[in-house]
Formats: C-alpha cells, sequence, structure tokens
C-alpha cells in the first residue's frame, strides 16, 4: 500500500519504521524541512515533504499530530485526497476527535495505539513499538465496513492487540487506566510536597525507594499530555475522580476507626483484583 | 562478630547471607526447626535453633520478625542475653517499635533497611539486598552512642545508604513515600472496580498497559504489609492522606473549572519535583 504520516514524531516515525519493513511505500509530512530530511534518513518514510499535497496519491492517512492538531490537519488534508481515501489517528482521546472528523472525512476510523516512551520526537522511533500493546479502533456505526477493517489489519501487522470500541466506551475506559493515574499520582507528589518541616521532606526524598518510584511515575511525566487528558477527557476524568475520591474517603474512615478486619478485606481484594489489569511482575 | 538473627524470612534470610559473606559468625533463631535447617542448608546462618537461648553468646542481635512480635521477642530474649548485646530490628514502623522495646533493653537501636521483593520467606533472600538501598537508623537521645556506631557499621557494611533521625522523622518520611504510596495506589484499583459498565470495564481491564501497572503495583501488593502500615503508622499515615486529599481536590476543581493553565503549572510542578524523590528512569 501506499501510505501517508503525517506529523513525524515518536508515533508517526515508529509506524513509518514498522510499514516501510512490511514493504509498504510511505510518505512523510512535518511541518519542519528538517525533521522531513531526519526521517528520510533514519529509515522512518520513502519519502517527506512540508506539503499536505503530497500525499493525493496514498491509500491511508495515518494522522500522528497532537490532539488538537488532527481536525485542522483533517480539513487541510480533504481538498487533495481521492475520495476513497482512508484517514485514521492515533489521539488518546476518541469522542472528541472523532465527532470533530467525521464530518470532515466520510472514510475516517478513530484509532488509538496504546504505547510510548519517556523520549518525544522522531529521535525516539523505534521498530516495534506497538508490538503486544492494545490498539484501540472506534467506529461509528456508520463507519464503512471496508475502512475498519483496513485500519484493523494494519494495526494488527504491527503485532498490536486490537480492541474495536465506541468512541465513549474507549474514553471511559482509557479514563480509567490512563488519566485518572495521573492524576493519582501526581497528586501524591504534589501532596509530598506540602511538607512544611524540610528535614522531613528532605528525608522522605532520600528514603524513597521503588514503591514512590512506581507510583510517582505517570503523574511525574511530560505535562502537556496530561494537560491534553484532561482537556479532551474532561468528562470522563471528573467522574473517574469522583469515584477514586470516595474510595479514598472510605479506605481513611476504615484508619480512622481502626477498622482493621475490613481494611484488610479492602487491601486483600485490590491484591486479588489487580491481575485482573496488568501481569503481574517480580517486584509486585 | 557473633551476631544472632530472630526471625528466618527474605530479610533475615538476606542479611545473614551477607553478614556471614563478611566473616562473621551468624546464629538464627526461627519458629520451625524446618527454617532453621532450611538457613543452614541455604548458607544464611551457621547454626539456628527455635530456642533463643542459643543466642546467648552474641554481641548483636538482629530482629527480623513482623512487627508485631518485635517487642514479645525482646521480652523473652532479654533474659538469656549478656548486658552489653546490642538488639536491633528492622521494622518499617519505628514509632511504635522504639517506644515499646526501648524500656526492654537499654542497648536497643531502632533500624529499618528499606530493601523488599514480591516474594516473602526464607526462599526469597538473596545476597546484596541492601546494596545502595535506604537504612534508616533511628536512636533516641539517651541511646548508648557505641550501641548506635554498631549498628551503622553493620548497615554500611551491607552496602546500605544510612540515614539517622528520630524515630517519629522517620515515620513522617515513611508515611509520605512509602505508606500513603500504597492507600493511594490501592484506591486506584478500588475505584476502577466501581466501574458497573462491565463492558467498559472489561475494555479497562484489556487496555491497562505499563501507566496503571506501575501506579497499582503498591496498592494490589501484600495486603498484611498495607494492614501494618496503616495499624502501626496510623497518625502519620492519617495526615498525609489528609493532605493528599487536599491536592486531589484542588487538581479535580482546576478540571472542573477548566483552569488549563493552572492545571498545566501544577503538572509541571510534579514533573520537576519527581526528580528530588527517585532518580528518573527511561519510562518516565
Amino acid at each position: 500500500m501506499k501510505i501517508g504520516i503525517v506529523g513525524l514524531g515518536l508515533i508517526g516515525g515508529s509506524l513509518g519504521l514498522d510499514l516501510r519493513r512490511q514493504g509498504h511505500q510511505v510518505y512523510g509530512v512535518a511541518r519542519r524541512a528538517d525533521t522531513c530530511a531526519a526521517a528520510v534518513m533514519g529509515g522512518m518514510v520513502d519519502g517527506a515533504t512540508t506539503d499536505l499535497a503530497s500525499l493525493a496519491a496514498v491509500e491511508i492517512v495515518l494522522i500522528c499530530t497532537p490532539i488538537a492538531a488532527i481536525a485542522p490537519t483533517v480539513q487541510a488534508l480533504a481538498p487533495h485526497l481521492a475520495a476513497d481515501t482512508i484517514i485514521t489517528d492515533v489521539g488518546s482521546v476518541k469522542g472528541a476527535v472523532v465527532q470533530a472528523v467525521s464530518p470532515l472525512w466520510p472514510r475516517f476510523v478513530g484509532g488509538h495505539p496504546m504505547a510510548g516512551k519517556a523520549e518525544a520526537g522522531l529521535a525516539a522511533a523505534e521498530a516495534d513499538l506497538f508490538r503486544q500493546r492494545p490498539y484501540g479502533i472506534t467506529p461509528l456505526e456508520t463507519t464503512d465496513p471496508d475502512a475498519i477493517a483496513t485500519v484493523h489489519a494494519l494495526a494488527e501487522s504491527l503485532g498490536a492487540q486490537v480492541f474495536i470500541c465506541t468512541p465513549e466506551a474507549h474514553d471511559r475506559a482509557v479514563a480509567w487506566i490512563s488519566h485518572l493515574p495521573v492524576m493519582v499520582s501526581s497528586s501524591l507528589i504534589q501532596a509530598c510536597l506540602q511538607e512544611s518541616d524540610t528535614p522531613v521532606r528532605e528525608l522522605a526524598q532520600h528514603l524513597a525507594s521503588s514503591g514512590f518510584r512506581d507510583t510517582s511515575r505517570v503523574g511525574g511525566g511530560n505535562p502537556e499530555l496530561g494537560l491534553m487528558m484532561a482537556r479532551y477527557n474532561r468528562a470522563e476524568i471528573l467522574r473517574s475522580l469522583r469515584f477514586y475520591q470516595k474510595q479514598l474517603a472510605t479506605l481513611t474512615d476504615l484508619i480512622e476507626q481502626e477498622q482493621w478486619e475490613t481494611l484488610t478485606t479492602l487491601l486483600r481484594a485490590s491484591h486479588e483484583a489487580r491481575p485482573g489489569f496488568v501481569e503481574t511482575d517480580p517486584k509486585a
């Protein structure tokens, strides 16, 4: 296939590496000419320009820009494409994106490959980034089945585990397991900074070990990503935060009232439920 | 030195491995004879019995039992020891332990090697478990300086990073970076279980990835450990939970009121503060 990728960062570049290796012809578009040159040099694309019109002949376009740029990009791209071209995206929020983009392009299929790493940008791109990682696809009832099938096959060709669901179910699910953890974890760091006894705060910093490291990781991550989650998945994040606050209040009450048996039951339930979400690891 | 270890589990066994390798003579006491046999077989001790009286000739005793057993063990051990024997412990809470044990044995020095792993028990013991890990030592003003120096040297001989502080400062600091994360993380798992839309909950379980894995790890850990933290460090955990709830409410309000600039400032502050607690890792 001839494939276009708009936005040559970590995700766009990594997709290019995998798709070229499969024998597809991959053409990139980036805002900056030096990014285009680097993507060609790095083998992420067969060619790249700063001009969306260069994608006129591709069969599918992957929009790999930040969330806020997805709809404007599709709007600017649409006049250049053949009517049967498929467009998909990689945004981590789907309701707002699908709602904005679907009216602009009938053959749009929302997508969300759930892979990432600390470093951003093209230089961090790597092959097999999506292997054995979840990949959500969020068609509407009106979405063309052939377009869905093409995006599905493309995601599976990356070695990803594909889940097809509505944009609403996707956003509610990722609020729980991706966006809520960021807010919970960021608040942990913030709370520790409230310790006004400086020697105690410094001691806490020295004593912090693997438990704090893991629990604070996503909360100490890229602030722009956290902001995007909050902006574009606001209602679902607020909903999950309210459930969370209630659970935390319950647990706090149990400690306050020294209800040790009930607390044990609750901690045991967490212990038993976790393997339903993630494979347990040696450190667990 | 002749060293006694009471409680041959993960910590006691690992200490034995390190101390024997340094050339010390290490004698163990466990409740069960088969644990004693396994510790001798595994090279954790030079000898082991189920009888505290067997430690009459040692110069220092390391109490490596669960927290609740520390004071009763010291009480039972005291009649068998020479007056200049030093006793230390490895409990993760220090205020309650030091308060209970100090009256029982003048040459007691509280200690807390902050290392652990998923598996409990002697079979999980390993050499170098404490290397480059924090090791808190919590003497009182009245504690004999020679006893402190001996425990300090022993901790450093393990390769640990020693921090000397009051039991109160220790408990407040570990509430922030060890105990609060457990409660925050357990509540995250509990909150996700509140999703009553079964397909969404199952989708969330499928989509959960490294972010959820890390944020839920300590909350999905050993329920008995969480209970011990809550019981023995109750006041400090409650204090840190109240600060945490306030921070979480602040963050929730910012999202509710769409105050994106202030939210960005807050998320950026978390991002910038985290390296003050833990070395940042490639995944961060």
